[in-house]
């Protein structure tokens, strides 16, 4: 399901680029192929020289620059950039990024896309020593960290703090000489490498902004990694060898855009494959398939393909954006749907649909859509979704804060057939995922991060691992199996 | 290919209701799912118990209704709206519709959308009668013929000003106590009555606006009719016999939305089968079918269902608007569909692809859209028009102003194929058009105007036929054959 | 008092120029020193060659043209501009000027500043012949009058139209050829002819806005004269001998600027003269004299020079503009005063202070202001008014529409005392008011309008003269003397 | 002269409420009043039982709060708020006030008027033990410091940090349950305690923030006091007892509101005698007495009254703001001047003139004035200052920041007349600026801070101390006499 549609939303992406003239207007065109990770505010910070120059705002990226004065001010051949989506607390300037620390001896910019597991244990540390913390979200931790390293070195203390932080995170860091990327030791959140045609560098959290840029993929960036890049060229150096690949699997099923690979996979083609290993163990009786524009249509032309049965545009979605001006007796949510979705009459009336869905969350939206399908004459609809149940939150930088929203933990299938007003109901088996993103490793759960599915969370969550079995147990859900020890 | 990426744009959408509550919101919601038709300009006419209160502005209408009070103060149980595209004369605040007529017998609202072929001989014969026009569009003709007519019941005045004006027009006029529907003797333009589940009647360009106001279809509303609606119900008159059915077949290929029905055809069905009988018509040696998203998505799953050439996703557009800052060296209508269109280098690397495109007009975007193709590693493209190629304008109310302008009027197909980069290149043919579309008449060309493809207009063109033929001889094109006779 | 501080306000604004580079630019100019004749609207149209160019919006010069590129378009060496003050009605973009009207045989660009007297009646029967009005401003009348005219050639057609429109008007029209400025045969409303050091020809409401822009004053603009501008230099020509000056003496005691001339007398210099005058006729036993800014000012200094009494800064305008955010239990328009005004404690307090005010019209904010010198320890306050009481409405271009909202017309001078809280309040004689402006004329009441403080309209009052007797029958007001004929 | 025509600026103003309702609508109007210390950004942060809620931005205090909504999210029964003028580095978001600090055991909020003498060498030391700047203001360091301290009680650290830092300050800061308010040993910066009728404590850096919100003057902040106030009342209790009264000057020369009383003594009224001493000390053989709009006005008048030379409107000034479009072959400062002051051509023809002007920094628009006169006409110009010529830099929270830009630094009076055009020039004398003021205190200089017009700085200057002897030896400008020791 589209991404405005739904509750469900990645938390950030990062740009970086080093050795290129108009290196902010390249950042620019490079967060704008990844709005979509975050649409609540965006900023750029460019290296003049070693002057750091910074510039940010609340809303969508186009809004932030609408001016275009304030790019033509981020002068230099170096720049980092990021699109946020706020989890908590509303949308809080002073938590854009990247954000910019000016010390006597040099200044500093940092873009992060993730969540610290330790972020609470560490804060209360540190301000117990006197530090001040500016913002709320984690991402200064890292800083603080680094200011108060015993380390006399800047990549020791650099190293120390990406080992002293837990959880998924995806660094950029750029000092007046280089530019940092690193991303945590599962890596859990993508970073990719490359090059453009010109020469210069860059740093994304996918690589649909590489090409966006012109530029090549070199390589993904590997848990425990550190990046180095300045003028001379790139260094892989690394932080930690004690690493283990068990990417988040939500960035194929959902987030990341279809022509991005991540770890060499098409998410294109994984969401098909998803439809086609969907299509052989969840079969349907029907006429026609349709899937849930746009994310969801790679793999209902999976389903569509593996099936036999004929793939149909049965619901168009509307390009622009609008108000919701609410009226008596009438549903907000189920407005906003039908503001954004319309169900092709011509096309369902009197037949029995396949909707296939990438994912459900809340199912709010969910039962709308079948609804529109009904009213618009369909016979019936079977409910296919090309992932696995969530059931457990993710503590990793996914926006599923908690197993009281998550429908699938709560209701059986006929109990959710029942909500929706679907014939039938099917979901993609973890085996399956696994294997239709066929990434090639030894790690557990086929180097993927399936814990929302079946609670075999990659690492101990530390700050959030009593709050989980509190809430578990609260809502008389069984505790998962849990990794007993630290990744090695 | 999607309506932002391109130079051809429909000119306007009109909405109408009358008997309900809340019926500005209702008219926003219906206006909404007719942005598709232009986004220049917008507003909002309501009637509140013969008073009409009126709101419009430049922009897409989230942007004119940006502030809901303002659509708070349209009260009342009736109202029109329009979305507007300006063809002349760049953004121009006075030409935003519903126009609003202040007369000390009554206010009148009206919204039009189509073109006239002799607005410009009707205008100099008012002007020298002393009438005064403030806008420069055609719409006010209408309202100045009806004060002038020879007639004194307001029916009359109203149909003798419908048989004055000619060309291709679908008007909305609501006085302080009725609302009136018309559409040319040609039906040129597209307008449907529809009843809402609570009773209230509406009237909109495309019954997309029905389905997004819970509105089921009552009818077309043919040529010649004149629709009357009151508090009592409506009622069908007609102000001429003279007709015969000739839709813009362009309604089909490109500019009505998927979920439409025009004169009981689905406009997804039709270019569905669009992509089918292309598919023999044209067969092409290649590995996948891409489609142009989001408006060529029908005709080219329709392709590749007829040829089993699988469908794949190798282009991805970007939901998100945003501005291009030029770079040096650097083109920027290149640069704007790189914003727009991504290729995706996993699915098309390596492939021989054919590229369906719903129709060519200059050519510009689509010689750079096979070059992202190319660029991202496709072995070969081979682009496959659903429709014929465009040759001659339309002054019917689309934006193909000259001949000029087409590249199919100019070059041959190996001349395109050179141009665009692509392998092959095939139109689908006009008698194939108007078999997908299918509609149920004896009409010429079954009932469609096709004379874009071949030059063959339904009416005479006034003040255009000499300015049409003096542009062919000038640039020695081969005079289209004309109907010698007013339409019968 | 100052303008924003109360309801009394000038309708409007005109400037033009002909013969200059950069000639909207200058008009920009000009009209910014025009502000505060209008605030609700602005727009410029300038002529390219021929060609008019024209942009307007609602709000402050400097809010409609935000954007220096909307400026920028307007090209050419000569241009009209307006500032509108909207009467009636509320905001509304359509009646914004200059209008502009687009005529197959050329363009036109309007300006107008007044109120038409027999507006509705000819509008009445213009419409009966076919005309279709698009503005609820009386200024399209001038142009559907001349469209009409019997007379061929456009100067006899626009002397007619001149004629034929009655009331108070200064009108700049501007064709493709020519710039034309004329005021009613009264002269009621002003206009003055001047030259730019450059040698462009340059016509405005006052004379601030030559200053503005480096021009010296040529002329006043005299009753019943039509002033032509071309490429060749300018013309004074007559539309009607039967003139009789009679200047709105509103416009020396509260709308223009000080800085302006008019016939020949500098405004600053009338207030002042009417303060020491005010100090003759109504002499107080006080310590300090406070004037009310920043329109009092002048008068307040007069009265103090004449009276010996020093003159103190009691009272204080905040330069900013600040929102009301109404709390529980205030009264806005209190609130909007103190927002706005500051009593000075350390200047009043335990002082008898002399308030001078320019004029009272709903004697609310008068009100308000006496209390703030109250509390802020004055000991007594008598108000003094420098111009005489005003008792009944405006019919020529000033918005005080009713005798119902003039609380001198209603309340006795001891009545008022108890209202304000004043202790004493006095009115200056308009036989001083006369003998402080000191026109150089033989023509009635000084060649001034007096008619809001006597009755003594100098014209017949056409569509107003029932509701004007109507009005004052239902008030108890008695009927004041009038002209028995026509102005001759 | 107004504070937007010219370049010396006032840095911030601040505002406290406690126990009332609606405390942040207070806070804006309080600020309100305050704007013409800050125009480039403003801030509230209101607390509502413990929770500390924030808003910001920049530019004018209606602007920020354009949104009701903004301001009526601040709940809670206490305020603080702050107006900001940037001296260095441009506009920036991070700077603007009140500054949020949240920690785990309480929020805090601090608002910030004047400038730190210690600052670079205090952040230099903070920062080399681990403390991060996230801003390049001075204001945050009072909280590292506080949160470093080695007292555990709360207002211990508060006192230390208090006696730590060093120049001219005022703050306010507010934590859950208190509002504390402290300025420098000197009271540099004023700050003023009042009580609202209905009972709330009010602080604020001018009274006339008192009067604006209906609150009475209970006192004057001392210098090394400290003020505490919560829900039982305000409590004095005091930092450091080594302190001697030295006010900035400039605040009763140019930067206050003239109905502000600052140590007792009303602006307008010191000013007013400072026109008068002027008038003694610097007499002139003229006709009229011209005053700058606005500030300059009431030393205007005391130059009047004191010399018997009528006081005239001789310049008048545009209420309205506009830009400037620069053109061709025209200076832009000079545009810009003219576009908000006016000369009356009238008042000022064939006169000699008395030009009184409070102060003179760079000398520029001074210029522009005198040229301004002497084209309306005025025969001469006699040009007198208010206060004494500025030589020296102001190191407390002025933008004086460098004699260079100091105009009588480095010029004689006979070579400013050349500068100006002006006919003659005379300053006050430092000596009759003390006895204007007229401060009730043994201190030196009358309790004021001169130093920018004699180099007596009241303080040593700390890390300025080596640059303004560097710049005074390069400018070859005597050394002023400096105090030897601390303040005691």
């Amino acid at each position: 399901m589209s991404a405005e549609v739904r509750s469900l939303n990645e938390e950030c992406g990062v740009f970086g680029i080093w050795g290129a003239d108009n290196a902010s207007n390249i950042t620019y065109y490079g967060l704008h192929s990844l709005q979509h990770r975050g649409q609540e505010g965006a900023g750029i910070t460019s290296n003049d020289q070693g002057t750091l120059l910074n510039y940010k705002g609340l809303g969508l990226l186009s809004q932030v620059f609408n001016d275009p004065k304030n790019l033509a001010k981020l002068t230099g051949r170096a720049a980092i950039g990021h699109v946020r989506y706020t989890t908590a607390g509303g949308k809080n300037f002073d938590n854009i990024q990247p954000l910019m620390f000016r010390f006597s001896n040099g200044d500093m910019a940092l873009a992060h896309n993730g969540n610290l597991t330790n972020a609470f244990s560490l804060k209360e540390h540190l301000e117990n020593e006197g530090a001040i913390f500016h913002t709320t979200s984690d991402t200064e931790i890292l800083i603080h960290l680094l200011r108060r390293s015993s380390h006399t070195a800047f990549l020791d203390q650099l190293k120390e703090s990406l080992r002293t932080v837990k959880g998924g995170f995806a660094f950029l860091l750029m000092t007046e000489k280089k530019l940092y990327a690193a991303v945590d030791p599962n890596g859990l959140r993508p970073l990719i490498l490359g090059q453009t045609t010109a020469g210069a560098y860059v740093v994304a959290s996918e690589s649909c902004a590489l090409d966006s840029v012109n530029a090549k993929i070199i390589r993904d960036i590997q848990p425990g990694e550190l990046i180095i890049i300045d003028d001379t060229g790139y260094k892989v150096d690394y932080y930690t060898k004690e690493t283990q690949l068990a990417v988040c699997s939500m960035e194929y099923i959902y987030f990341a855009r279809p022509d991005s690979d991540i770890h060499g996979v098409n998410v294109h083609h994984a969401r098909k494959t998803m439809g086609r290993l969907l299509a052989k163990e969840q079969p349907a009786d029907a006429d026609i398939v349709v899937g849930v524009p746009n994310s969801s249509l790679s793999a209902a032309w999976g389903y569509a393909e593996a099936s036999g049965i004929p793939y149909e545009m049965g619901l168009v979605k509307n390009q622009y954006i609008a108000r919701t001006f609410i009226q008596p007796n009438q549903d907000l949510r189920e407005r906003s749907v039908r503001m954004k979705l319309s169900a092709v009459r011509g096309v369902v009336a009197g037949k029995r649909v396949v909707l296939v869905d990438d994912s459900i969350v809340r199912g709010t939206t969910c039962k709308y859509i079948v609804r529109l399908l009904l009213e618009a004459g369909a016979k019936e609809v079977h409910l296919r979704i090309a992932s696995p149940a969530l059931k457990f939150p993710c503590y990793y930088g996914i926006d599923i804060q908690s197993t009281k929203d998550l429908i699938a933990a709560h209701q059986s299938i006929p109990e959710m057939n029942q909500t929706f007003g679907s014939k039938s109901l099917g979901f993609l088996s973890v085996t399956s995922l696994i294997k239709a993103i066929g990434l090639k490793t030894t790690a557990p759960n086929g180097g993927l991060c399936v814990a929302y599915f079946n609670g075999d969370y990659p690492t101990p969550l530390y700050d959030f691992e009593a709050e989980l079995q509190a809430e578990l147990q609260r809502l008389h859900v069984k505790a998962p199996k849990r990794l007993k020890q630290e990744v090695s």
